[in-house]
This record gives C-alpha cells, sequence and structure tokens, in this order.
C-alpha cells in the first residue's frame, strides 16, 4: 500500500515533495474508520433532527436555537468534552415565520408560493387589495402613486422570463473535470483584496440603483402598502430566499415582502400589465426575537492526549444556520451533520487523539461568516491587523464541509501546496470512494475563509455538486430529501480519518506564508 | 421543389405509393401560410387569455366556461361561421377551489405546498389537529382508530423517496429516435381489446386494494377526519394533481383531501414515524356548481365554398378542459391555441376552402375524452356498434394537437398507411422548421382516437417532449411560462398547412379499414 501511495505523491506536479518520504497511513484505523462510518452511520438521524426536527435555521431564530441545543446535548450524549454554545458576539435580532398565506382572488382563486423576505414584517392579519404595478426609474416617477398605494399590493416589471430545465438538475464531477482541478499549478492571487474604482460607471451605475431601491422602498413603506412582491429566483416550484430587511437592532423599518416563486409572480405581473384587474389576499405573521441578540456557536471536544501535543488543536465544522424557506438540508445541515458524525466516529472506535479535536459549528455564516470570523477573532487574531494571538500557533488545520449533499471527491489546498502531498496520501486509501483531487486551488464562500485570513491552514474539500446550485442553495426545497445517505456517509469517513491523521502525525501541518493586511476599506 | 418531394416520398418504405405522383403542394400557399403563421402570430395573446386569464378550466368549472366563452367570441371577432357551445351530453358537477391553506404549525411553523384533490369538500373553517399515521392492510387494522380520528389530520406510510434530477427536465426527439418512428413498418394492434383476466392474481390484488382503499375512505369520512394527505406525485416544488371524488351527481361524499408536495409529505411522515408530535392547521374551501351538468364543446367553422366538396369537412381541435393546480397551458390550452390559430391563420390569408373546415375544443378529455366521444356519437356513430350516421362519410379528417408545448417533428398515421405519401409530401415545405417524420404507429390518451375509433382518419402530430412529462402534465407548474412560443408558432403554421390542403385536395384521406367493435365489456 505503501509503494502505491508513494507512486500516487510522486505523479503530483507543482507541489512540494518534502512530504512523500515521511507520509504514512494508519491502514488498521483507517479500515476501523471506515467500518463505523461507512457501516454503522448515525449521519441521517443526525441530519433528521437539524432538520425536520428543528426546522428552518435562520441566525438567532428558534429554530437554529433548537438545533444548537440538540447538538451540544447530543455531542454531550456521545461523550465529546466542554460540549457548549459558545457566544462569538453581537449580531442582531432573530426572526421566523409564523403564518404565510398569500393568494389571488380576482380574477379567480389561485394560493400562491411565496415566501417572506427574511426579517420583513407580517400584514398584521388578513389584507386584501388590488395588484397596482409600479414603475419608477427616478425618484420624480413615484410622484404618481402618491396616495395611491395604501393597502394595496405592489409588483414590479421584472422582464424576465423563466428558464426552462435543459440540463439536469444533478450533476457530479466527471473524471475530466477532476483532471484539470488537478493539473491547477496556481492558486488565485489572495494578498490585499482588489481595489475597487468607487467612480467607475459601473460603480456609480450600482450606488444609484441601490439608492433609488432605497428611496422605493421608503416611499412604499411610507404609503402604507398592503405587501410587496418580489420575483423569487427559480422556476418549476423551486423559490430561492433571501433577506429583504436587516437583522440589526437598529434596522431601519420596511413593508412587508413576498419572495413569489416564478411562476406566480409573472402570472400577476403579465396580468396586471395586460390591464386586467387583479386582487390578492395574504396574512402573513413574522415575529422578531430581540431577547438574545448574541450569536453563538456549537463547540464540542476530544481532547488530545499526548503530553506534548495535547496543546495543539485541530478543528473541523461547517455552519449550523440556513436560510428560512425550508430547513436548510444541503446548506448546510449536511456540513454539520457530517462534521457531527465524524466527532461519532473517532469516539465510537474509542480513538485517543495526540492532540485535541475540536469541532465548531457556526452560526450567521449566511450573513458574512459571522460565527467563525467572530470565533477566529477571539482566538486567532485579526485579520484586519493581522495581530495574532497565541492560540495562532496551536491550530493545526482546520476542516470545513459547506458545499451540499455530495460526496468528497478532494480538497482544496487554497494556495497551501505544501500540504498537498500529505492530502494526497490520507485521500490515497478512498479512492474506491471516489475521493483523489487534491488541488492547489481556492474555494471562497465559506467559513475556512476566516481561519485562512489570519494564515492558518483552513480547507474546504471539492464535493460533487448535486443539485446544489440548480435547486436547494438558500430556496424552499432545501429539504431532508435532498440528502444523500451514501454520500453523507462517505464524506464523515473520510473526514474522520482526515482528522485522525493530522492528531496523529508528527509535524502540524505546514502553513502558507501569512497573509498581508488588506488596506482599510474605501469609503462608499 | 416538386422533385425533391417526389425523392422524399419514394423513400417511405411500407407505405402505400399510390398517392406519390399525384401529391403535390401549393407552395405560394404555404408561403403566405409561413408568412402570417410565423411572423404575424398571435398564438401567444390567445394561450394567455386560455391560461392566465381564464384560469385553471377544469371540466364544468367557472374556468372553463370563461376560455369557452372567450374562445367562442374570439372565434366570431376572427370571422368564423358557427362559432358556439355544442352540448355533447350529460358530464356532472363544476368544482373549484376558492381557499387553499394548509401549513404545519408543531414542532414549527411551516406552510405547504399541497392542493385539494379535484372534487372534494373543503374543511368548512379553519382547523386545527393533530397528524395521525394510520396503517391499515385490512378493514380490522381499521378497528384500533375508530373514535380517535375527528378532526385529526391522517396521513399514510407511503414508502416513497423523492427522485433526483439526474436527467434534464427538457427534451427534444433526436435524429435516431425520429428515424425509429419513422421506420415503424406496423402500427401496434388495434380491433378489439385485450381481454383481462379478471380472475388473474394481479387482477384480484387490484380489486382487493380498490376496495380497501374505498373501505379507508368510507371509514374516514365516518369517523370526521379533518383532512386527509396524499402524497402528489412531483418534486422540488412541482406537484401532480389527480382527483379525489367523482364528479357524478351522484358521486359518494368523501373526506377533504389534499395533494401535497413530496417535499412536505415526507417531512410530515418522517416527523410522525419519528414520533414526534405534529399538529396543523388548514382552511380549504371548494364550491360545486350543480346548475348545469351538461357537457360542452366550442365548434366554429370555417364553410366550404366548392359546390360539390362544401358539405365535406375537416376538423381540427384539442382539449380545452385542464386540471386543477395550475392553468392548464401544455394540457391543453397549447394545442387549443394553436388550433384557433391555425383557423385565425387560414381567415388572415383569406383563404376560402373547398371544403368546410371546423375546429373544436373538447371538454372533460381529462376524465375520458367526453367531449370528443360525445360529439362523435351524435355526429358520427356509435364505436360500441359501429352503427355509423351519414355525416362519417363526409368527415375527411381530424387533426389534433394533445402533446404538450413541443414543435411537430412529424405525424402519427395510426395504422392509416395510406396517408404516409400523403402527410410526407405535406411535411415537405416544413422540413427548416424540423417537421420530417411520418410513423405508421399509434399514439394513444387523447381525442383523435374517439374518430378513430368509428373508422375516420383521426391522427395526432408527434410533438418534441419538452417538460410535459417531467414537469408539466397535470401538475401545478402548467403555466404559461412553459409555453415554447417558436414551437406554437411552428404548430400553427403545419397545421393551418394541413388543413389548407388536405381541403384542396381531390379526394378525401384514404381510410384504413373500419374497426371491428369491441366485445362488451366483462363485469367487474
Amino acid at each position: 500500500m505503501k509503494l502505491k501511495l508513494l507512486y500516487t505523491c510522486m505523479a503530483i506536479t507543482g507541489l512540494a515533495g518534502s512530504a512523500i518520504a515521511q507520509e504514512t497511513v494508519d491502514q488498521a484505523a483507517v479500515q476501523k474508520i471506515r467500518e463505523e462510518g461507512l457501516n454503522h452511520s448515525k449521519v441521517m438521524e443526525t441530519a433528521f433532527y437539524l432538520t425536520d426536527v428543528a426546522g428552518p435555521r435562520l441566525s438567532n431564530s428558534p429554530g437554529l436555537k433548537r438545533a444548537q441545543d440538540w447538538a451540544v446535548n447530543q455531542l454531550k450524549t456521545w461523550g465529546m468534552a466542554n460540549s457548549k454554545l459558545e457566544p462569538w458576539g453581537k449580531f442582531g435580532k432573530g426572526w421566523e415565520v409564523q403564518k404565510n398565506y398569500a393568494a389571488i382572488t380576482v380574477p379567480y382563486y389561485h394560493a400562491i408560493i411565496a415566501i417572506p423576505k427574511a426579517w420583513t414584517p407580517g400584514t398584521n392579519g388578513l389584507i386584501k387589495g388590488d395588484v397596482v404595478l409600479v414603475k419608477a426609474d427616478t425618484t420624480t416617477d413615484l410622484d404618481k402613486y402618491k396616495g395611491k398605494l395604501a393597502g394595496k399590493i405592489v409588483i414590479f416589471d421584472t422582464q424576465a422570463k423563466l428558464a426552462s430545465g435543459t440540463k439536469a438538475d444533478l450533476s457530479r464531477y466527471t473524471d475530466e473535470e477532476l483532471d484539470k482541478m488537478a493539473a491547477a499549478t496556481m492558486a488565485p492571487a489572495g494578498g490585499p483584496r482588489r481595489q475597487f474604482d468607487m467612480n467607475s460607471p459601473q460603480m456609480v451605475a450600482r450606488r444609484k440603483m441601490i439608492a433609488m431601491r432605497a428611496a422605493i422602498g421608503k416611499f412604499l413603506l411610507d404609503e402604507k402598502v398592503g405587501l410587496i412582491l418580489a420575483q423569487g429566483r427559480g422556476n418549476y416550484g423551486t423559490t430561492f430566499t433571501t433577506n429583504g430587511a436587516s437583522y440589526a437592532d437598529t434596522a431601519k423599518a420596511v413593508a412587508p415582502e413576498l419572495e413569489t416563486s416564478g411562476e406566480d409572480y409573472l402570472r400577476i405581473l403579465r396580468l396586471v400589465k395586460a390591464g386586467q384587474k387583479v386582487t390578492m389576499e395574504a396574512d402573513i405573521k413574522t415575529e422578531f426575537f430581540t431577547n438574545d441578540m448574541q450569536g453563538y456557536n456549537v463547540v464540542a471536544e476530544i481532547p488530545g492526549t499526548d503530553k506534548k501535543l495535547k496543546d495543539q488543536v485541530i478543528m473541523i465544522g461547517g455552519h449550523l444556520d440556513s436560510w428560512h424557506g425550508a430547513t436548510g438540508a444541503t446548506d448546510n445541515a449536511a456540513g454539520s451533520a457530517v462534521m457531527m458524525e465524524a466527532m461519532r466516529i473517532l469516539k465510537a472506535i474509542n480513538f485517543k487523539p495526540k492532540r485535541t479535536i475540536r469541532i465548531a459549528l457556526w452560526s450567521s455564516e449566511e450573513q458574512g461568516l459571522f460565527g467563525s470570523r467572530g470565533y477566529v477573532a477571539a482566538h486567532f487574531g485579526d485579520p484586519r491587523t493581522m495581530q495574532l494571538k497565541p492560540e495562532q500557533a496551536k491550530l493545526d488545520a482546520y476542516y470545513n464541509l459547506d458545499n451540499g449533499t455530495g460526496k468528497i471527491r478532494g480538497i482544496y489546498l487554497q494556495g497551501d501546496s505544501a500540504a498537498g502531498p500529505i492530502f494526497k496520501a490520507w485521500l490515497a486509501p478512498f479512492k474506491d470512494l471516489g475521493a483523489t483531487t487534491v488541488t492547489v486551488g481556492n474555494t471562497g464562500g465559506t467559513d475556512h475563509q476566516s481561519f485562512d485570513a489570519v494564515g492558518l491552514p483552513g480547507f474546504q474539500f471539492i464535493q460533487d455538486g448535486m443539485d446544489y446550485n440548480t435547486r436547494t442553495h438558500h430556496s424552499n426545497q432545501d429539504t431532508y430529501d435532498r440528502l444523500s445517505e451514501d454520500d453523507l456517509k462517505q464524506a464523515s469517513t473520510i473526514i474522520a480519518s482526515f482528522v485522525y491523521n493530522t492528531s496523529e502525525r508528527k509535524d502540524m501541518i505546514p502553513r502558507k506564508a501569512l497573509p498581508t493586511p488588506p488596506p482599510a476599506a474605501p469609503a462608499r
């Protein structure tokens, strides 16, 4: 097996070769982990509690709180140490939907598929009103609607047409795509962020559009509209959700707003544009929670047992918060359940790690990686100044999972090319499960970036795309049904093995050079 | 062009060759029809009125009535003669949804995607109740639920898992598929229907299942359940609808029943099966219409002008009725709009046909081709006895369109192989629009069968499948957005040209032998 590993490692081009000779894999441990992870898995049960039982897990919502409490308790039950909620800083208001009903009543009855935009208010009971098309490119254009919108349902001309399903919703990486990723020789440029020319025509137009949207929003609120309809992205009944207001306790008031399925939105729009009278009724109730504005992460540990190494920490994580239109199964109950399962597997095989293993289930990832950023700032350092704390030197590696339900096909090195041969060796025992690719390339958009930003080795795995980008990511269809059991078992097993190897390795994972702190953000 | 046509015709194998020499196409007329149909189309406007404006068009519903009245009037406006509603016989009750709201309220709030089954009653206001899983393989199994279901929401264990989108929703015929259809040399057996062995194990099991379902339905009604949840076929928010009771005025009472999206149904089912308490609220209102139980078809004509031929009639049609979950855009506002457009095109080019051209927009196709069968029985003959009426000899051909929004790729001969060379010649000018294939094969499931059953040449065109079978056919997503403008223009143009050619042809379309009347149906 080792011979084969050597061969595999030597085939890597563009990656540092120094680790080749020393990188070994404990095949007996891998076998134990595989047996537990593939044949005695609890990952689907965990995912069931995080999705179906807890419900939507918008940041600081009761649903997230249910999931967090369940996770803390479940990790304890499995024997983890220090299982707790750890505050990471102030987030803002919690919010949830408590009634959601809207229908066309004229020219005929039809209940629509629509979801309140996050952090928007309700309608204060059942309202009925005509639908009015508002067209305004400038604030002056709004004048003609003055005094005419009270209690009305407002719609805008999106000029959109719905896409048809010319491609399969579900996809997995092809060998060619993986080969291409593996062949990448340079990470996209890191370092200081690109400077935007704030006076470019595009940026001027963008600022104008944002200002106009804000002006329209304020006008509609002042005019006391009953409800705003926005066209949700998606088709065939799948509707993607966003937020319609800030979660900040100082957020400005907005009017109630529904993200409406493309089919329902465009039907209403076509009727109104053709001069047909359309009347709707709606009853939306949303609730804000302001008792505790603090944000929390779930953390739990398997303490290290080696006198010299136990102060060093391996972290794994994924974000537990979700959007509100469904139960955030692939974004990211999947990653959370897999990480919990990886911990469970290691406990189940009675692993006594040299280094300490810590799981973190982040919150408020969806609003800007807040949970992980807050954690990193508290423990490791400030990416704005690159002032580092002592713990920074003790964090061995952070592994993240947040690209849906697809199985692991490999790992992004995030530019840390020295880690390549190590991971290549660690992946070798999982070739039969489809995980082989090490790319020096980056991926973004999730919590490993918070670690990367302070010079820590933070990695996200390469996962098959499945229907993440087409159907589930932030949509009303991100439910338990979307979870692929075999894929989640595979991911749990591989991650447990990576954690095992990281813990037992002689040295910590090699780091890349510390990033340059970005310049102060330009004024906007 | 003619040389090319001859060449094309001679390439047909297995079709009678007698028509080859004589079949010519008036290229100037084709050009006029193409110009009007492709560049001055009104088909999307027509479709808009039949879908968005009229709404769902369930048989005998107010929505169907709106569409019928609009069509009669529009055909008149375009200058058609004898535009009217023609009764075809007794159908039964009309029905529509007037309120549709259902949500989980415990363990958290979530409004579900669900549609009342057609012809089921409402909940008589807002109800709230716990969800109860009913498991019963025998009527004895029902005993344990006695006295426990009043006001409850009932769910069954469907053991289903949702499919993922591994194939594209949208498809068009490939050249290979069309070649295969063209190469078919035998129509599937027609004649008397296959005799079922009513005592086969399968039929016994089937009768038992149907009887058990009826027994459960009666039990639930007697127990005064609040609402039944059924799992609707479909995924990602698309839900297919059915009926939950008979439309007959003598129909037995049933309990309210919702066809629930797979995602919502399975979420509730998983929770209940795991012993989690689930409470729901629902407010369903449906209305029955019993003032006029008669069924009607829309008919209109362009009268023939040739003294000898004007008594001969070419008919075109499609069914106007739909299911109730959406606006039946592809099933079958598409076919109805195309047929209306074909009539409009022929009027617009000021065509004075030799024979009479008649459009019929059927109703109650979805319940068993009732509109077209009633029409055929009234005008042409009785397929049970093969007693024919004089009009049967005068009906030249019937062309039907009812396979969604896909463009025409050719035509099914329905075993009438003598018509093959004729249609091949007529399709030749539309090769650039993708319509080339003549297959001797059959297709079923729609109104041309009513004509075929009494020995009349009744044809359905081959249409690209698009998302008909995957997303739209009887679903809550069969909306105007699904209509493909270019495809509908193409179909209207080709059908107008077929009608033109049929009208001007020296002889009527050759017929196949009269079918053998089927034996009396076996007792069930």
